[in-house]
């Protein structure tokens, strides 16, 4: 075999020659991992017996949530101290050791009181699936085996802790359940109660994204932006949809100006990059486009 | 660090008042990652060789085989049991204890029985592949590295199950598939043999769709429902490809009537809600439709 | 319980029936699942303390970075020297142990030399991520939570292992990443620098792609063939894009002769099988083809 | 390779005709792994920052301790019940599911409340090890390195588990550290303040010994019983050491009414059925007993 | 940090240097991990329902246990291949790999099929345990918590495989079990049923050992050899106990032709190098020997 | 189930009152498991190829020999330093992160330089095995199922440790192996070529013990101090054993002055707090000393 020990020093070297792609010395950043374990423990947290092998009944109810609280609480403010260690640091604001501790354990409080309102709104999200699924047969099925619900779901939980400010550990979030579902949504977007997608592979939401209630999507729908200049960072460069709306597989919706307004049904691959009023149906008129030659 | 005991009686409390989103008393669901685990067992069963450390060969093959078969069927036979307890409580039918866990035992020994024939049609799955893709290089290739196939085999396990009445095991293998594959094939879909498809990412296949044999589709196909109120569940929503028939990427088909005739080509991006005659060949023209502005 | 023998002679016997499908006596396979530890290992020996609990600083650097390098120089050529023994027997060369051992010791250890090279080329397309999305935070965010960004790098390192006609692992790596992302990249595919992809679901790039530098392409585009004949194999049957071109989501470009000119932009769904020439800008004019039915 | 079924079918019958070494249907013992995992969780209740890789400081301290607790709760909860069912069953005794949870949280809770008094006593065992021993250099050691302050330690635990009643569990602690340590100390045993084992292997100490305040014993000293008919099962009949009594390696001190006085000292091998007053020095006069055979 | 290459190359010269203790090119021993893994499976086999997680009830017993034989069957088969391989090499006998693999499934047949009659034997070492010690509660803490009864079960084991010539794997056991439990009982000794070691720490039991029926030992014996020259190696260098012998803590019994006969009893720390007829009673006399200062 | 809260903070505030046996403030011990993984790592490093599942052969020696220091010298440094830097902050010594760091690094490649000195001594222990058991049938049963043979080999790696000064480590270590095999051996204690200890349970060997060349020593020996007052400390509290001596199983020699001459030979169970010339045979008269009572 051959000497490692040149090419390590090789590699060595690389690590200063481009520098800017390594984490500086000692700096700790958020693990992925733990993020995903963290955010297991939540989804159980939410949905008690759905996610563990253990039996959850009224005698030990309190001391299995407990234990799990307990568990979030400790792995989520050592995490949430990287993240913001690492934000104070990357902008060379002041920001004291105790007072981080102090904003982490807050900001992961928060997150735990917000749970009961988060288990709220997720019984709306089910409730719209069961309502929007002929196959759907049953509240489990749609826990256990539906990516749309999860992917929301998750969501819900990345985008209360991307409204607090925190930074990454929402995008490793939204990025794990992109990963896992096909289902791309930036945790910045707002969205409202029975919210459903179906098969949802392809799903594209973008960062400045606002959806109504009773929203309906299917698989490919992208709401993005038109332009992708740095300068628009700070900027609505997401469409607004309205209330009632439903979206079929493929369509495409641009721009921070584009509104679709309520009880609107927008057809499977349209392309829309300007406001619809409310109560539109628009369909692209395939048949008509098609060269179709039969065997005849 | 705060006193996190009155915001654990607060989730407590949010237990009952969302309590149709709970798992009831005791309640035993089956388990997501079991599940997995079991599929995993079948397909290493079914291939043997190919998903183990372990080196097979003709000494050890009964030894392993053996082995492979008592653990499936003990852990299958467990999660069975769990999801047809689950089904029995929910909807109050009578099933004691000992007539479930006879279903259960029936149900999984069936499984183990039909694995030659699963093995059978998967050989003409590799087939269809090794035929259809110029980039496929060996058998072997398309058994670790082909989405598309992979995905074909788990529906066929989990389409067995389903045809047996079994609730809830079936639509988790398919969405475990669905995650790790981005194709999403309902349990209930019947597929014919020598099926491939390619890439595979988006695909939509419904739980009415019947699909003839020697098919080919590609990513991002959708063979879907055109209406999707809840008294369509007990009908046929989705399409019927007949043999031989070829679709490419994104196409969308859709509706329980759709009928595309023996031998036909469907173009990509093609969107059909009407049946095709036999030997059709349906193509957009897109060409046409475009505005280029060159720079010229 | 029923009595399993029978049973297991009947699937023993299926091994024999549908023999092609089987791996032969003691072959040894390379193992999917270390591929993919090792592949791992090579991300965190390229972006040192981003992907592992263990904290990373000047003292520590050499120490960890040799251990890192012996381990995957350990275990990647166990894989190869089983992906190279699988390969030989295949194709009835003759390959002693004695050669089979130093060419996969050389291959393993030409990666290992690569690694500054691909951190090179990493730094650059990090660079055009960051220019490219405006909601991009920091290089870390990039590194941490970019589907697209991921997908690349690991194309990079399995096209190096494709390029010195490694078999087996470098689709292995193509098929882990693209089920962790849905991203398809060919091996094979040539990719230049500078290169994001933004969202990244659905996309498919074959396998004798070739990309120039500064590419920007969205979710959904399909960089594939027109013909999927197997005596196609070896030829060029997958487009040419030049520098500096943007491909907007769900854009299907096909065919080894089509090629789209330096700076040229291709719209959302846009479908293309022949060439552009540079600065051509391409869309569909979708809003003509709608039939729009308002309320009103 | 050999037909199994018939082995098995022979296995399974002498299940029924040894039956009595059986656990009975669905009986559902205490789970020895988990009870020793239970076990160093208090151990690390008990010296936060000594058993696990976690740094523990002021800020999290709560945050693990409250954790800590909780998973010992709900865990040492579901091991007690197994052990109270289990005996209920055994003794036919009426014994209502809902009674023996109330029994097992109470229990549990018991101990976790005896905690701050165990710590209390430990730093006292901590102490007598510190004077007792020349070779010992820091508090850290002895908790860290030193298996007859480990022993004792988990002594006082089953002790307490043992007083309450409960079976099985404290036995079972009790063997894992006599295999650990080579110290056999039946949890019934009665055991003092500031008490101190040098070495420890081989020490035995019978279940109905009481062991005064300020005493030390050193590797292969066993406090035991003269007599072993069961029908002794109920009475004392292993010795009682007073306080401040020293007993050097190998001695053997028998009977329920042997009693050693305050402030005595038993030599090394001594062997002992009496009782004796305090202030007794106890040697063999060994040198006289030896022939020692000279080379000259 | 320092460059390791020169030290690695002197620890792989010091492997030439010292070669007596390698293992030689590709030598495949057994290994220790596997070999207690498959013990404990066996313990299982031999008490279901006693070391696993896992409920046993009628309906799943054959499953369970068929899992169970055909895993053991797996890995012993495997392990005693490369013990029998290994022994092959050293001593340059000529043993074909099929002869081997033939050899190695026949003897671990023979052991599966040995399970009844250890099972029958087991029980009644119980039932001696439980007679001989007061403080013994029940048949389940014997099984759980006696170390004596585990060691000699294990012994029960080691030594029907030591019967049939298999290396190297009986040591394994027998070490295992005396890192354990303090107990060194040689995989030679030949032991009758009905035996009992109470507390057990320190207790040798020679290669050449004879027990007979209902013999009862405590912590300390030792029954080891006169003499420990090579050339004894194959002569009966231990000595023989014959029934209902009851041998206290700490004595000593050294030789081939020493012989306890019958219904004897040895005191403790009692030195014995000559036979004894039937029904002794051999004390110290400890009390005399003491030099007792009072403080009188 | 009850409120948990006021119990925590009862614990909570027993940490401040029995304060000195806590970890003070974020400080960082040594970890007791990451100890012994390393231990085991020096372990197959010093026998390639005994304690791993992987094959060794010449080919890939060099790239396992490397991964393992590379990884040892990683974890070790990691641990040392814990150690250290403990050390450190006890003794209020000024101790620079720096020169720690330094300090741990020359520490751990000072033990990895001298595996070759290792091996050769643990070369001359297998020899002295070998010729002192009759029942050892091979290198390989010494290296893999003698108890003492691995103590001794550990304890010349945390000897080696010690005499560096490093705290706390040799002594986890030790404590480690005593645990498993029952033999207590100071790190501090001085021991020849050629050793070997024969069963081993019960075995103690104090910290200023010195032991010759071609010593055996059997199960229950104590080599002991005669007195263990803290003023003791510093000095030579235990005996001295010349080259060429046996003791036997049980013999107990004690005191810091005691010398036992070159060739000696110490009986079973003798008692020794006196030197004795070379070439001394010393046995107990214990046939003489039993009162027999026979049946007769």
């Amino acid at each position: 075999m051959k000497n490692l020990e040149p090419t390590i020093d090789l590699i060595i070297n690389s690590y200063k020659t481009h520098g800017g792609i390594n984490t500086a010395e000692d700096q700790d950043l958020p693990n992925k991992q733990s993020v995903v374990e963290i955010l297991k423990d939540v989804q159980s947290l939410i949905f008690p017996g759905f996610f563990t092998e253990e039996l959850v009944n009224s005698d030990n109810l309190r001391s299995v949530t407990g234990e799990k609280i307990y568990r979030i609480t400790k792995a989520l403010t050592r995490e949430t101290l990287r993240s913001i260690g690492y934000y104070c640091k990357k902008n060379e604001t002041t920001c004291k050791g105790e007072t981080c501790r102090q904003r982490a354990a807050n900001l992961v409080h928060s997150l735990i009181a917000e749970i009961p309102e988060i288990r709220r709104i997720a019984s709306t999200d089910i409730q719209a699936a069961l309502e929007g699924d002929p196959a759907a047969k049953s509240i489990e099925e749609i826990i256990l085996a539906y990516p749309g619900f999860e992917a929301i779901l998750v969501h819900r939980i990345a985008h209360f802790l991307f409204k607090q400010g925190l930074p990454l550990i929402p995008r490793i979030m939204s990025e794990y359940i992109h990963g896992k579902t096909g289902i791309d949504i930036h945790p910045g977007a707002k969205i409202g109660e029975f919210f459903f997608i179906d098969h949802g592979t392809g799903v594209v939401i973008g960062e400045t994204t606002t959806i109504g209630r009773n929203v309906k999507i299917y698989q490919g729908v992208t709401l993005g932006a038109l332009s992708v200049h740095k300068s628009m960072a700070d900027k609505k460069r997401h469409p607004t949809i309205e209330d009632r709306v439903t979206i079929y597989a493929g369509a495409t919706i641009l721009g921070g100006k584009t509104i679709i307004g309520n009880d609107s049904t927008i057809g499977g691959n349209v392309w829309l990059t300007e406001s619809v009023p409310p109560g539109s149906l628009i369909y692209n008129q395939y048949s008509q486009n098609s060269s179709q030659k039969k065997n005849t």
